[in-house]
């Protein structure tokens, strides 16, 4: 079965007081996109990555990519105006009839495993889809109006990335008008009427977010027994 | 108006795999309490504290706190078999007729600000209740038997302490029996049948769970704005 990863870099970096994209950000001795792109690329020796950057950084991607020894396993596509429309642009790619696993992931998870990507392939495989999440550790609550609820927190999971999907599920799913709802792409997969599987995701794999995520980052690959 | 802040530390270290509980772990320079303690004593010139702690670690709590130079306003309680438990022991010490605010805090909360604990206060004094909490920032899914649905991440908050409340609302609340739901004192007063109030809490204002959490706060202390 094809293996196709469409790793996917949102826009600025405003939330880290930088003016350089999270995902070029230097992480020890390289780029935060660079690891997430060699795992991927090490978790199968046949995985394609499409990359979505945003248009302007395109060339810092092509940059980037150069430097990594298979980058001729990636292919760069300029990205669009929200989430649903730069993965729409990173399938386009993709030809119709293709027979694929396809994930996709967050350039910023750069701490992801090639353990969970493959479990992701496995499950994916066996149930159309594979979407990591991992239980919350502290007490939740829903705000209705101007009042909130407990909510059982053996119930709640937060939801990581490579969503990962059968091919058919996947491009089926963006023929899809874009809707508000649409917050991730097991929401996509969903309101196109088909169910998506949860699996067991990984502490570690954290969005970078804010400069201390940079830290912690850092400090996990010093010495990943600490999470 | 009277302030006590009952400050509830629980069991062992096994998260972090450490024979030291968590709140006695050094973080810089001193133990994590020692933080929580000095930051509520820090608050307001008036506030007392009833320290909560596991009965095997009275002796190694009493030595910490004659480090403290404000010492003599915290007070030394042994816990209970359940978080309900120990809070509840820390309230038994306290004067029925008592006309107080009273902050319910985990002891491994250690960068909680002065700011924050005042903010309880006002907004305790105004509306009865302050139960601190931050907006999720990953997508959530609640799980319904072997299905889950996506949660509107505008609607989910992580719970945060100090649990804050008016003493006549808090005392009458755990005079009740206890019960599986009662997963921190919000719960409790709820089930009373008196409503809560969610207030911001803080970004930093961690609980110490992983040895990476450490880290965090190490960082945190170093530089505040990475956060």
């Amino acid at each position: 079965m094809q293996k196709i990863a469409i790793i996917v870099a949102g826009g600025s970096g405003v939330r880290m007081g930088s003016a350089l994209p999270k995902q070029f950000l230097p992480l020890k001795n390289k780029p935060v996109l660079q690891y997430t792109l060699e795992t991927f690329l090490l978790s199968f020796p046949d995985l394609q990555i499409i990359l979505v950057l945003p248009d302007a950084y395109l060339n810092m991607g092509m940059e980037l990519i150069e430097k990594i020894p298979l980058h001729q396993r990636i292919r760069l596509v300029a990205g669009g105006v929200t989430r649903f429309h730069s993965v729409k642009a990173g399938l386009s790619v993709i030809p119709p009839q293709t027979n694929a696993i396809i994930f996709v992931h967050d350039a910023v998870r750069c701490l992801i495993s090639t353990k969970l990507i493959q479990q992701c392939y496995q499950q994916a495989m066996e149930k159309g889809s594979a979407i990591p999440a991992i239980k919350a550790t502290d007490s939740i609550r829903q705000t209705i109006n101007d009042t909130s609820k407990p909510l059982n927190r053996d119930e709640i999971f937060l939801v990581q990335t490579p969503q990962t999907f059968r091919s058919d599920i996947l491009l089926s799913a963006f023929q899809q008008e874009h809707q508000p709802e649409f917050t991730d792409e097991a929401t996509v997969v969903e309101y196109s009427g088909v169910p998506i599987h949860l699996i067991e995701g990984e502490h570690q794999n954290i969005k970078i977010t804010r400069p201390i995520d940079l830290l912690i980052a850092e400090k996990f690959l010093d010495d990943p027994s600490l999470f």
